[in-house]
């Protein structure tokens, strides 16, 4: 099978929504009157972004997610998405679940497949997403102001939960394994929520290296500070509240935990109403973690208001 | 270093044409009124688009040249772009060098680097490019027609020559190797051609995996077939032409070669003077090769006519 036959047989189906897709040197958009596009891009590589043994249906569906959850932080509509890939060898078994899990999200999110690029290489992912929102009412990172609320989105720590069952660091019963999981290899991103949420938050972030880490950026984005309640960010645990014992490693895995793709955002107190009912609308929990304060920096209090000196690592891909 | 201070230190400067570029979860991208969006990505891989040996200025010069090149193809004028990358280390010389090359080129082509991502593994840079293109104007690969004329701008077969010179199969001289090294790791991209020819081509396509084999993409794309006469290809060598003693072996570099980044478009007979008059306008050479037939395929012809028995092979990533 040579590279445009690949091409053909699994990454070309008629674009829906765009002028003009896959099969010419570019691709066009025609973003609608009055709407700005927003453009996010992440590369994912073999052995750090997923292990090799993934469900390649699994992969195609996450390749994708993870790039909407970057479009649901803006509180931008998907339009259509380009992915490259190097592939170390064309295997038709894995091209086909490859392209079906992706394709599955895509549709889910009426999202076209519009171009890309194919090489040999080792394995690596890279796509790059399209969405629509109205001018002006995209959600930054930089709009946060004290006295705001900070919330989050679903349940954190799952994923990194299962990431330390497969290093052997935790034991997990199979019904925790198997919903930890899912978490890390099939995340749903808040698309619905991220539009919900237009109009409603002042500020917003997609937790992809661990809410805490995430977080600080859209702090200095918004230069303020925050107050997390530790009391209520353990509301946020998943699978992990039953699977993990020890209470301080349970709040150390939902709040630093990773691979998360929920959404942490802020809105003001007089909009806690709004905010329950964007989170219904788009059949996603919000939990309200703490508050957004003037001063620069992080801080974690407990249920007695009383700071607690903590420190979590965020992910970086290149530190010492 | 860490990631975020790797993407600060090189790779973050305000965007100028757009209204949000790096630093949130999304770009911001407006197109103005009556625009539409062309969109196309790349990605390039070490050992197989580039040598372990090549100067990082170039590298990023090449990275962001193959991918202007698309939008040359269409037409577009580049507005924006996005940069994913995978190193094994973060190398601050190497990404001083890289970011150089990056900027020099995208500054000629004020265009911003508007977001990205950035992650440890085996070396791959995947950078989607967006242009703006008057709505209807964009060049297609589909617009060819029986009795259009053939053309292909700049010359042909110098970076698969210098590549042969790397791997030992061809000798040349300093000067030639030089000449031929600077095609092969720092291509121009047709971007002012590509736009010149707005409203004078009717299909177009950037030449990068050899003429022929791309060329081939747009015949059936529009539909048609083509008659390439091997006297006027021969015109397109470079450093080639007197490089390479045997002329079976000198057209073979200039039909099949890969890596040249040139144009090669179809426009009617009545339209030579405009081509002409677009080339002279972008400061690239156009030179006429050949005829656009109705019947498919494609086929060569000596200077007196004759139909030639040739072959020439494309390049495919994932060819047995």
């Amino acid at each position: 099978m040579g590279e445009f036959e690949l091409i053909a047989r699994y990454f070309n189906r008629p674009a829906r929504r765009s002028p003009l897709g896959v099969g010419d040197d570019c691709a066009l958009l025609q973003p609608a009157a009055g709407m700005q596009l927003a453009v996010s891009t992440d590369m994912l590589v073999e052995g750090r972004h997923f292990l090799p043994t993934v469900d390649p249906f699994r992969l195609g569906h996450k390749a994708l997610a993870v790039n909407l959850s970057d479009l649901a932080a803006c509180g931008a509509r998907p339009l259509a998405f380009t992915l490259s890939i190097a592939l170390p060898l064309a295997d038709e078994a894995w091209l086909d679940a490859f392209s079906r899990g992706l394709y599955a999200l895509a549709d889910a999110n009426e999202c076209d497949l519009v171009g890309g690029d194919t090489t040999r290489g080792p394995l690596n992912i890279c796509i790059t997403v399209f969405g629509e929102v109205p001018q002006g009412e995209a959600l930054l990172r930089s709009g946060a102001r004290a006295g705001d609320d900070v919330w989050a989105s679903g349940t954190l720590g799952d994923a990194r939960l299962a990431l330390e069952a497969f290093r052997g660091t935790v034991r997990l019963s199979g019904d925790a394994f198997a919903a930890a999981r899912e978490r890390m290899e099939a995340p749903t991103p808040r698309v619905a929520l991220g539009i919900a949420l237009r109009g409603i938050a002042t500020a917003a972030i997609d937790v992809s290296d661990g809410l805490v880490g995430d977080f600080s950026h859209l702090l200095r984005r918004s230069r303020v500070g925050a107050r997390i309640e530790l009391a209520a960010a353990a509301k946020l645990l998943g699978a992990s509240r039953e699977a993990v014992g020890e209470e301080e490693r349970r709040i150390e895995l939902a709040l630093s935990g990773g691979d998360d793709y929920e959404l942490a955002f802020t809105a003001p107190p007089s909009a806690r109403a709004d905010v329950q009912g964007a989170g219904e609308r788009a059949g996603t929990r919000v939990t309200r973690i703490g508050s957004i304060e003037a001063e620069p920096g992080l801080t974690f209090v407990d249920a007695a208001g009383r700071v607690v000196p903590r420190h979590f690592e965020s992910f970086d891909h290149f530190a010492a």
